[in-house]
């Protein structure tokens, strides 16, 4: 018998993994997808300047523990001053930070049912009780939300502008409107991964400090990053500075900091992501309608199409897609699981899907 | 106020950081140093083959969350299955999984006086009781750990071998039978970051399912990928598979797994590096006997200097060294911290630490 003794929280945790990885998948059937549309990466690639920066780093040296350079230049984008910043390992390893932070054994946390399946997987993790609302008209709904973390005195209340897996977004000036409604123990987490694809206006136009919430940004997404494991969060000082009791301080790799800082002055490159987004969504919306099908209106680098019945037809149609070559995801709760989720793609992949769709749709309904 | 209320474990914790970063000294010298010698990184670099290995990565995917591949190639290359290996964001990075894993509240822990300061981080930030043995003539001492893990009903027990920081080795055959006073209620954390550096017979001569003890190893020192933060651990199935539990799926960088995969296999670097390595040892053994002092043996990459006297000492050359351009640590505790601690390094930084030992020491003498 192996001689570690898990503490009581750990060992009620099953083993898991939020998300099976397209590698995983593509090992399985012994072949790579032809298209890897499933987990909203960015296919347009990271800015030619910051892959330059992360090729000249100098791997053999630990990343400054302070990640001072990006630290200051994010606070410049961000017009304020660096200790509204945290730079961590994504989004996801933020989230983790947090819940540890936050979330002891019977702390109560409020979320969306079908919502970003990592934050629970942390809050569960930290032995926090999840409580959960459910899509409005398959948008977050921030008034149900706060309204449970008033009747379950939530710590910590998780809301996605926009939204994934849905793709819907909010105008940032409704969410602040309805902010008045969250209670004064309950921290906002605003995760705003995906708010350079969203329109103007998307953002909450709120002061970095703004006491209520902190937000949550990312490389990953339009940045094109997402291997490089580099995000961050702005937030009033006191909570920024928290991290640092916690937080793995040489955690974030040395390529990823000099990469991050290129490709945030890369503006025209990003300008260039955002209207390949937007052209790459509309084409998935055009590939819907010549199928029959719906889409819903997408502020992300994603598009989320209605199949039309439930979960069980969706998941057919995206079991026809990826044995067709086509990595995809879809949502996890009803009835939001009636849809299958389509990151953006190059004009290959956007065809290798064209190509696919029908047929996928075709056997899904015969079956 | 800011609307986040800390566990109650995380609200006794300081903000702090183990290690202050070169970085940080070089923006309060505002110049670089001449020669960074102070965390035992690998001057001497990757592999080739690796960095050609992160430059193809392609850093808009994420990474593949099981390790599949780095994962079989180190099972193959310890004889064992991948069931035996858990790949994590550095040995810190596993550290802090461990920690959680098992450390709750009030569970006690054993580590050695002066020994790894992110482990005991890691302990006292999920609310562990460490308690210290000092070292036995600047070695880390089993016997006197394992008999205070069986006084204080240890969960843990940290013993780095080689040790940092004084870069002192047992044989593995020596940790085996010592390991038969470990208490079967204590799981030993056997840190071998440095083991490539060391004597053949230096790593423990156990089966990689050992119920008694993880290891834990890293591609940050001889293999020099210490910015890439990508680590490995050895141990039991059932306890690797916990990892499952806690740890942050996607959280290796891309680039990081394809490095380490390419470094792992190109043993004509290794076998370079670890002759670059005991020829730069040699060269601190000899500056440090040029100018009357003594130095510890080494199985590191780095070497332990006795500066013959005290911390103030010890502290007083460090301040030199650094005002000089040499970026160099030293040992936290008594009595080991009356040395100081010089990685290898390139003949030119060699050199450099050469022109400045002298003046230092004379000036500390002085002072």
């Amino acid at each position: 018998m192996t001689q570690f003794r898990l503490t009581p929280t750990v060992a009620k945790l099953p083993s898991t993994v939020p998300f099976v990885g397209p590698e995983t998948q593509e090992r399985a059937r012994g072949k790579p997808f032809d298209a890897r549309l499933g987990a909203n990466e960015s296919v347009f690639g990271a800015s030619p300047r910051a892959l330059a920066a992360m090729a000249a780093a100098d791997h053999w040296q630990y990343g400054d523990p302070e990640n001072h350079d990006l630290k200051h230049a994010l606070a410049d984008h961000h017009g304020t001053t660096p200790d509204h910043i945290i730079v961590g390992e994504g989004i996801d390893g933020l989230l983790g930070y947090l819940a540890r932070m936050m979330v002891a054994p019977g702390d109560t946390v409020v979320t969306s049912e079908g919502a970003y399946p990592t934050f629970n997987y942390h809050v569960a993790g930290f032995g926090g009780t999840l409580h959960k609302v459910p899509y409005l008209d398959d948008h977050e709904d921030p008034a149900a939300l706060f309204a449970k973390a008033a009747e379950v005195n939530a710590k910590l209340v998780y809301l996605a502008n926009p939204d994934n897996p849905m793709g819907t977004a909010h105008r940032g000036e409704d969410i602040v409107q309805s902010l008045q409604a969250l209670p004064p123990q309950t921290l906002l987490l605003l995760d705003e991964a995906y708010v350079e694809c969203a329109p103007e206006g998307t953002a909450v136009p709120l002061p970095p400090g703004d006491p209520r919430l902190i937000r949550l940004r990312t490389f990953s997404k339009v940045y094109g990053l997402a291997g490089a494991r580099i995000g961050y969060g702005i937030g009033a000082p006191d909570l920024i500075a928290a991290f640092d009791r916690v937080r793995n301080h040489f955690g974030v790799n040395r390529a990823a900091q000099a990469g991050a800082l290129a490709a945030l002055e890369d503006t025209a490159w990003l300008a260039h992501v955002q209207a390949q987004i937007r052209s790459a969504r509309a084409r998935i919306v055009q590939i819907a309608t010549d199928n029959g099908l719906t889409s819903l209106p997408s502020a992300t680098n994603f598009v989320t199409i209605d199949c039309g019945a439930d979960d069980a037809l969706a998941k057919a149609v995206l079991d026809g897609l990826v044995a067709r070559g086509i990595f995809i995801r879809m949502p996890f709760a009803a009835p939001q699981n009636r849809c299958i989720r389509v990151s953006c793609g190059t004009d290959l992949m956007m065809d290798a899907f064209a190509a696919a769709l029908g047929p996928a749709l075709r056997d899904a309904k015969k079956g």
